[in-house]
């Protein structure tokens, strides 16, 4: 766990602060290393916000690149800068766990387009000298992962012994294992798709509309006219956070249990747990993310299509890969179902790839990637042993 | 179809005058007759605005009421006032169509919270001379179908040969054969349950916040201030309307495709049509709906438990029944799935209510009641008239 990070919890002046100055080790790439986008243009200079966790081996081929969700950021095992919270995947991340970091050198950098030290729209514009807000290109998985290859060049890693990934993270990993097949030993793609569906797009399209509905959005420009969207940002989380559960697991927290009392109010405030469990949900996200980021990677999970890239067949983005696959999906899962993991199993096998594939049983929706699920960590502690043997990183 | 309707479609304005001087017939209740609410306060005066097609025969026993949903209205099946388009259910309801305004007395009833001429938020408090506003009190569904009894007996029909509604609609139906067995003689509930789920709370709850967000809601006091939450109540409208079709039939619709071009902006245009059509389905919601009175609807639906006034047993509602059921659902409806019907069926074979249940195969979702679905609308024609055999409506 590097070093810089605070004690405490950074009040919300100092979260804007993130996107220039994190409390994250940064890599700057000048004007002779421009990101090529595939919007058509190149972002120069960027910069690449990461944490890293373990010893980088000798050979350095114990390097596991975790690549984070839509909302997510560097942050897995350390406490939250801003939040003062635990890390993100610290059920899978950490001495001894699954992704064991006594084992594994583990980097996990800052997306492209976020808001946590890696370039994006509340990054400061070098030309203008204030924030980018909506002058910030629109990117795409394959931008992210293009940075990130960058970052691993910076680093002196070739090959990948693994990367893992849920989500939108799970993207950044089938694009990976498209893009570089080569530097990919092993990958763990869950609660994933290759493309993303059209009513997933249409709860991000409503997520963004309730951002850019919201005055304190200025067309964008909220931070330098010193306003803020975050009636608007806590809708879209809201509404987004529904879909992360499943219906069952909020019958079984909340059921139709009403707040602080047996009885309605007969009012419009929030009577139900869950109403109650959600208003939090959305005041506590804008504490810790920019609007404008929401907006940009929401959109570039909405442009992932890899088969767009390969004639149309997935098949085809992994054609020849001698990667070794781990696929995972959760039963109650109902915004990347079982049935887009299976795409990805039909494919990987139409290539003739390695694959195994897991469909685990629980009620408690997309988010289970991120939740201590006892069959989830014991797959991947299982997958990641057999890998390291054959990679030689464990008697055989 | 009576024929006080305009032929052309209403401005934006003369839309709020529907709230107080409806293109419909119109029952004021005044002083004598207060409306009793759950909320434990009496509304009075109030008025109910409805629609009927069809002649009422002379023994009385042919009347249908039909209980519209949470953004429906009166207009079932005569051009709409303010939109200029088609009733709503004139698949189903109309000469020669399976609810036959040849045979049957059809009465609709907008419901009480409403918009369109029955009593709600944006009527006049008579009091302070302007809009209700928040200052409405909070209704249920059981205050809905006490308002429609009251409607019956000013029309002297003592017994209603059937009531049918889906979603909010079907919530009304339940609740009527569990208030006032003896008044219906069969029931049609569709695409409904006997109470609202942990799930769909939350997604309402997502929709009132979009709406109060919106800084031209003013605490509800938007008509009398000139302002209007158009933005916030379009959001509204874009979230549920996901949840009202499927993945299968958004799929089959829109799939992935391009808004008039083949690949995208790298912009946050509608780039998807999926992302288009669902920002008309907001632009073109707000010209005829009211802000306030989603959230008076959205809450009666969460309230909506009718177990909870029987014991927490839901067959307790309809004990002793003579009514004769019909209940359906949708196999792609998953806001209100086959298990709520299911639940409705098991409820009445244990009270020993007579009933039949069908599950439609289809992937157009909730919206399904409302759609020209061949099998629904055999089933429903097919089961009124062996009611009406029963009834003596019809030679046996």
């Amino acid at each position: 766990m590097n070093k810089i990070l605070p004690t405490a919890k950074l009040d919300a002046p100092n979260r804007f602060r993130e996107a220039d100055r994190p409390h994250s080790p940064l890599v700057a790439f000048g004007p002779d290393k421009p990101l090529q986008l595939d919007a058509g243009i190149e972002l120069s200079p960027f910069q690449i916000a990461y944490q890293t966790y373990g010893v980088l081996n000798a050979a350095r081929s114990n390097a596991i690149l975790i690549c984070h969700a839509l909302t997510g950021d560097q942050h897995v095992a350390n406490v939250h800068p801003v939040t003062g919270k635990p890390g993100w995947w610290e059920t899978m991340v950490g001495p001894g766990r699954p992704i064991d970091t006594e084992r594994y050198f583990v980097i996990c950098p800052n997306v492209v387009g976020a808001c946590m030290g890696t370039s994006g729209p509340s990054s400061t514009n070098p030309e203008t000298g204030a924030p980018w807000g909506l002058d910030f290109p629109v990117i795409t998985i394959r931008d992210m992962v293009r940075a990130q290859a960058m970052l691993l060049d910076h680093l002196g890693i070739e090959q990948l012994f693994s990367i893992a990934g849920g989500s939108m993270g799970g993207m950044q990993v089938l694009q990976w294992c498209a893009s570089y097949p080569d530097r990919v030993f092993s990958a763990l793609p869950l609660a994933t798709s290759t493309r993303h569906s059209a009513q997933n797009i249409a709860f991000h399209e409503v997520g963004r509309q309730a951002v850019m509905a919201d005055p304190g959005w200025r067309q964008g420009r909220y931070i330098v006219e010193g306003a803020d969207p975050r009636r608007g940002l806590a809708v879209a989380r809201m509404g987004a956070h529904i879909t992360y559960l499943s219906d069952a697991a909020l019958h079984r927290k909340f059921g139709r249990k009403f707040q602080d009392r047996n009885n309605p109010t007969f009012s419009f405030d929030a009577d139900f747990e869950v109403e109650n469990y959600l208003r939090h949900q959305g005041s506590t996200f804008v504490e810790r993310f920019d609007a404008n980021s929401y907006l940009y990677l929401t959109r570039a999970m909405d442009y992932f299509d890899l088969a767009a890239d390969y004639g149309g067949i997935v098949a085809n983005a992994f054609r020849g890969s001698r990667t070794r696959f781990c696929v995972i999906s959760f039963t109650s899962d109902w915004l990347f179902p079982t049935s887009d993991s299976r795409a990805i199993v039909h494919a990987l096998n139409a290539s003739s790839a390695r694959v195994s594939f897991a469909e685990i049983e629980t009620d408690r929706g997309h988010d289970a990637f991120l939740l201590d699920e006892p069959e989830l960590l014991t797959i991947v502690r299982g997958f990641l042993q057999s890998a390291g043997r054959a990679r030689g990183l464990e008697p055989e």
